[in-house]
Protein backbone atom coordinates (compact mmCIF):
# COMPACT_ATOMS: atom_id res chain seq x y z
CA UNK A 1 0.00 0.00 0.00
CA UNK A 2 1.11 3.29 -1.07
CA UNK A 3 1.94 5.90 1.85
CA UNK A 4 -1.45 8.08 1.90
CA UNK A 5 -0.47 12.03 2.22
CA UNK A 6 -2.88 14.40 4.14
CA UNK A 7 -4.70 16.73 1.63
CA UNK A 8 -3.22 19.66 2.63
CA UNK A 9 -6.82 21.77 1.54
CA UNK A 10 -8.61 19.44 4.07
CA UNK A 11 -8.47 22.36 6.96
CA UNK A 12 -9.58 24.66 3.97
CA UNK A 13 -13.46 23.25 4.30
CA UNK A 14 -16.07 23.41 6.75
CA UNK A 15 -15.11 22.04 9.84
CA UNK A 16 -16.68 19.56 11.71
CA UNK A 17 -19.78 21.71 13.97
CA UNK A 18 -19.06 22.19 17.38
CA UNK A 19 -22.78 22.24 17.98
CA UNK A 20 -26.07 23.84 16.53
CA UNK A 21 -25.56 27.33 18.41
CA UNK A 22 -25.38 29.73 15.57
CA UNK A 23 -22.62 32.10 17.67
CA UNK A 24 -20.62 29.07 17.34
CA UNK A 25 -21.02 28.50 13.89
CA UNK A 26 -19.72 32.25 13.63
CA UNK A 27 -16.99 31.91 15.25
CA UNK A 28 -15.87 28.76 13.54
CA UNK A 29 -14.95 31.11 10.46
CA UNK A 30 -14.18 34.61 12.24
CA UNK A 31 -13.34 33.46 15.20
CA UNK A 32 -9.89 34.70 15.71
CA UNK A 33 -7.84 38.75 15.89
CA UNK A 34 -7.88 38.91 12.27
CA UNK A 35 -10.84 37.77 9.68
CA UNK A 36 -13.07 40.63 10.82
CA UNK A 37 -9.87 43.29 10.15
CA UNK A 38 -9.97 42.37 6.65
CA UNK A 39 -14.16 42.56 6.30
CA UNK A 40 -13.56 45.89 8.34
CA UNK A 41 -11.25 47.00 5.24
CA UNK A 42 -13.67 45.59 2.43
CA UNK A 43 -16.36 47.52 3.95
CA UNK A 44 -13.76 50.98 3.82
CA UNK A 45 -13.48 50.51 0.30
CA UNK A 46 -10.24 48.49 0.29
CA UNK A 47 -10.18 45.56 -2.35
CA UNK A 48 -6.25 44.50 -2.88
CA UNK A 49 -4.07 42.19 -0.88
CA UNK A 50 -1.36 45.26 -0.48
CA UNK A 51 -4.17 47.16 1.22
CA UNK A 52 -5.58 44.73 3.49
CA UNK A 53 -1.78 44.02 4.10
CA UNK A 54 -1.19 48.08 4.70
CA UNK A 55 -3.74 48.63 7.74
CA UNK A 56 -2.19 49.75 11.00
CA UNK A 57 -2.39 46.49 12.63
CA UNK A 58 -0.05 45.01 10.41
CA UNK A 59 -1.34 41.71 9.27
CA UNK A 60 1.09 38.91 8.80
CA UNK A 61 1.04 37.89 4.76
CA UNK A 62 0.64 34.26 5.42
CA UNK A 63 -2.02 35.06 7.68
CA UNK A 64 -3.88 37.68 5.47
CA UNK A 65 -3.50 34.86 2.41
CA UNK A 66 -5.43 32.01 4.81
CA UNK A 67 -8.23 34.06 5.95
CA UNK A 68 -8.92 35.37 1.82
CA UNK A 69 -8.50 31.75 1.05
CA UNK A 70 -10.94 30.86 4.20
CA UNK A 71 -13.52 33.65 3.11
CA UNK A 72 -13.68 32.40 -0.71
CA UNK A 73 -14.41 29.52 0.30
CA UNK A 74 -17.54 30.51 3.41
CA UNK A 75 -18.99 32.53 0.35
CA UNK A 76 -18.20 35.74 2.20
CA UNK A 77 -15.96 37.25 -0.32
CA UNK A 78 -15.31 37.11 -4.53
CA UNK A 79 -12.61 37.40 -6.89
CA UNK A 80 -12.73 39.88 -9.39
CA UNK A 81 -10.18 41.35 -11.77
CA UNK A 82 -8.13 44.37 -10.13
CA UNK A 83 -8.53 47.47 -12.03
CA UNK A 84 -4.86 48.19 -12.65
CA UNK A 85 -4.53 45.93 -15.74
CA UNK A 86 -2.67 43.97 -14.36
CA UNK A 87 -3.38 40.09 -13.65
CA UNK A 88 -3.64 40.62 -10.14
CA UNK A 89 -7.03 40.41 -8.08
CA UNK A 90 -9.39 42.37 -5.95
CA UNK A 91 -11.51 40.76 -3.66
CA UNK A 92 -15.51 42.60 -2.47
CA UNK A 93 -18.19 41.00 -0.35
CA UNK A 94 -20.71 39.11 -1.27
CA UNK A 95 -24.26 39.61 -0.31
CA UNK A 96 -23.71 37.20 2.66
CA UNK A 97 -20.43 39.01 3.55
CA UNK A 98 -22.15 42.38 3.72
CA UNK A 99 -24.65 40.79 6.16
CA UNK A 100 -21.17 40.80 8.37
CA UNK A 101 -22.07 44.56 8.72
CA UNK A 102 -23.88 44.66 11.85
CA UNK A 103 -21.74 42.93 13.98
CA UNK A 104 -18.80 44.99 13.04
CA UNK A 105 -20.88 47.85 13.93
CA UNK A 106 -21.98 46.36 17.08
CA UNK A 107 -18.54 45.54 17.68
CA UNK A 108 -16.67 48.88 16.57
CA UNK A 109 -19.78 50.39 18.96
CA UNK A 110 -18.40 48.31 21.95
CA UNK A 111 -15.02 49.25 21.40
CA UNK A 112 -15.54 53.06 21.16
CA UNK A 113 -17.43 53.03 24.37
CA UNK A 114 -15.33 50.66 26.13
CA UNK A 115 -11.68 52.43 25.41
CA UNK A 116 -11.75 56.45 24.95
CA UNK A 117 -8.62 56.09 22.75
CA UNK A 118 -9.86 54.27 20.33
CA UNK A 119 -11.28 55.78 16.86
CA UNK A 120 -12.77 55.05 13.46
CA UNK A 121 -9.87 54.49 10.99
CA UNK A 122 -12.01 55.27 7.85
CA UNK B 1 22.69 37.85 39.38
CA UNK B 2 20.04 35.52 39.64
CA UNK B 3 18.21 34.19 37.19
CA UNK B 4 14.75 35.97 36.71
CA UNK B 5 11.67 34.19 35.59
CA UNK B 6 9.43 35.54 33.71
CA UNK B 7 6.08 36.91 35.42
CA UNK B 8 3.21 34.09 34.10
CA UNK B 9 0.41 37.22 34.64
CA UNK B 10 2.14 39.34 32.34
CA UNK B 11 0.22 38.17 29.24
CA UNK B 12 -3.24 38.76 31.14
CA UNK B 13 -2.43 42.15 31.38
CA UNK B 14 -4.28 44.65 28.60
CA UNK B 15 -1.96 43.93 25.38
CA UNK B 16 0.16 46.66 23.49
CA UNK B 17 -2.72 48.22 21.15
CA UNK B 18 -2.57 46.50 17.75
CA UNK B 19 -3.92 50.11 16.62
CA UNK B 20 -6.71 52.99 17.38
CA UNK B 21 -9.27 51.10 15.83
CA UNK B 22 -12.22 49.65 17.97
CA UNK B 23 -12.77 46.83 16.21
CA UNK B 24 -9.43 45.93 16.60
CA UNK B 25 -9.86 46.63 20.71
CA UNK B 26 -12.61 44.42 20.86
CA UNK B 27 -11.03 41.69 19.06
CA UNK B 28 -7.90 41.62 21.26
CA UNK B 29 -10.27 40.83 24.20
CA UNK B 30 -12.54 38.44 22.22
CA UNK B 31 -11.35 37.09 18.79
CA UNK B 32 -11.29 33.69 19.60
CA UNK B 33 -12.97 30.90 18.68
CA UNK B 34 -14.10 30.63 23.03
CA UNK B 35 -14.53 33.56 24.57
CA UNK B 36 -18.11 34.63 23.24
CA UNK B 37 -19.22 30.88 23.83
CA UNK B 38 -18.81 31.95 27.25
CA UNK B 39 -20.25 35.18 27.50
CA UNK B 40 -23.29 33.41 25.59
CA UNK B 41 -23.68 31.35 28.51
CA UNK B 42 -23.74 33.86 30.76
CA UNK B 43 -26.59 35.24 29.00
CA UNK B 44 -28.22 32.00 29.15
CA UNK B 45 -28.03 32.58 33.15
CA UNK B 46 -25.58 29.89 33.68
CA UNK B 47 -23.15 31.56 36.32
CA UNK B 48 -20.89 28.36 37.28
CA UNK B 49 -17.93 26.88 35.87
CA UNK B 50 -18.73 23.39 35.91
CA UNK B 51 -22.12 24.78 33.99
CA UNK B 52 -19.95 26.36 31.28
CA UNK B 53 -17.70 23.06 30.65
CA UNK B 54 -20.74 21.39 30.00
CA UNK B 55 -21.94 23.89 27.50
CA UNK B 56 -22.07 21.75 24.10
CA UNK B 57 -19.37 22.77 22.20
CA UNK B 58 -16.93 21.22 25.07
CA UNK B 59 -14.71 24.15 26.03
CA UNK B 60 -11.55 22.67 27.33
CA UNK B 61 -10.91 23.57 31.16
CA UNK B 62 -7.77 24.97 31.03
CA UNK B 63 -9.07 27.17 27.85
CA UNK B 64 -12.43 28.01 30.45
CA UNK B 65 -9.69 29.06 33.42
CA UNK B 66 -8.17 31.54 31.17
CA UNK B 67 -11.00 33.20 29.38
CA UNK B 68 -12.84 33.42 32.65
CA UNK B 69 -9.59 35.02 34.43
CA UNK B 70 -9.41 37.39 31.47
CA UNK B 71 -12.92 38.46 31.57
CA UNK B 72 -12.81 39.44 35.42
CA UNK B 73 -9.16 41.53 34.24
CA UNK B 74 -11.28 43.23 32.03
CA UNK B 75 -14.25 44.07 33.98
CA UNK B 76 -16.51 41.82 31.93
CA UNK B 77 -17.19 39.71 34.24
CA UNK B 78 -17.49 39.54 37.59
CA UNK B 79 -17.23 37.21 40.76
CA UNK B 80 -19.98 36.01 43.77
CA UNK B 81 -19.86 33.41 45.92
CA UNK B 82 -22.07 30.54 44.71
CA UNK B 83 -25.13 30.10 46.31
CA UNK B 84 -24.96 26.20 46.90
CA UNK B 85 -23.39 27.28 50.13
CA UNK B 86 -19.88 25.39 49.39
CA UNK B 87 -16.57 28.19 48.94
CA UNK B 88 -16.70 28.10 44.95
CA UNK B 89 -17.48 30.69 43.11
CA UNK B 90 -20.04 31.66 40.66
CA UNK B 91 -19.67 34.39 37.58
CA UNK B 92 -21.87 37.09 36.36
CA UNK B 93 -21.78 39.29 33.70
CA UNK B 94 -20.54 43.50 34.40
CA UNK B 95 -22.41 46.43 32.79
CA UNK B 96 -19.78 46.14 30.37
CA UNK B 97 -20.48 42.50 29.48
CA UNK B 98 -24.36 42.90 29.25
CA UNK B 99 -23.07 45.40 26.52
CA UNK B 100 -21.88 43.00 24.54
CA UNK B 101 -25.58 41.53 23.91
CA UNK B 102 -25.89 43.08 20.84
CA UNK B 103 -22.40 41.26 19.10
CA UNK B 104 -23.59 38.10 20.36
CA UNK B 105 -27.25 38.96 18.69
CA UNK B 106 -25.67 40.10 15.35
CA UNK B 107 -23.54 36.90 15.34
CA UNK B 108 -27.15 34.51 16.20
CA UNK B 109 -28.88 36.32 13.19
CA UNK B 110 -25.94 35.27 10.89
CA UNK B 111 -25.30 32.25 11.48
CA UNK B 112 -29.31 31.52 11.34
CA UNK B 113 -28.92 33.16 8.41
CA UNK B 114 -25.90 31.54 6.77
CA UNK B 115 -26.14 27.65 7.91
CA UNK B 116 -30.07 26.61 7.94
CA UNK B 117 -28.82 23.60 10.58
CA UNK B 118 -28.19 26.14 13.13
CA UNK B 119 -30.75 27.02 15.92
CA UNK B 120 -30.62 28.66 19.36
CA UNK B 121 -30.18 26.49 22.29
CA UNK B 122 -31.67 28.03 25.39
Amino acid sequence: MPVTHRNRNVRKGPPSKRSPCPVAFSLDIFGDRWTLLVIRDLFFGRTRFKEFAASPEGIPTNILTDRLERLLARGIIQQMPAEDGTKRMAYRLTKRGKALGPILKAMRDWGLASDKSTRVLA
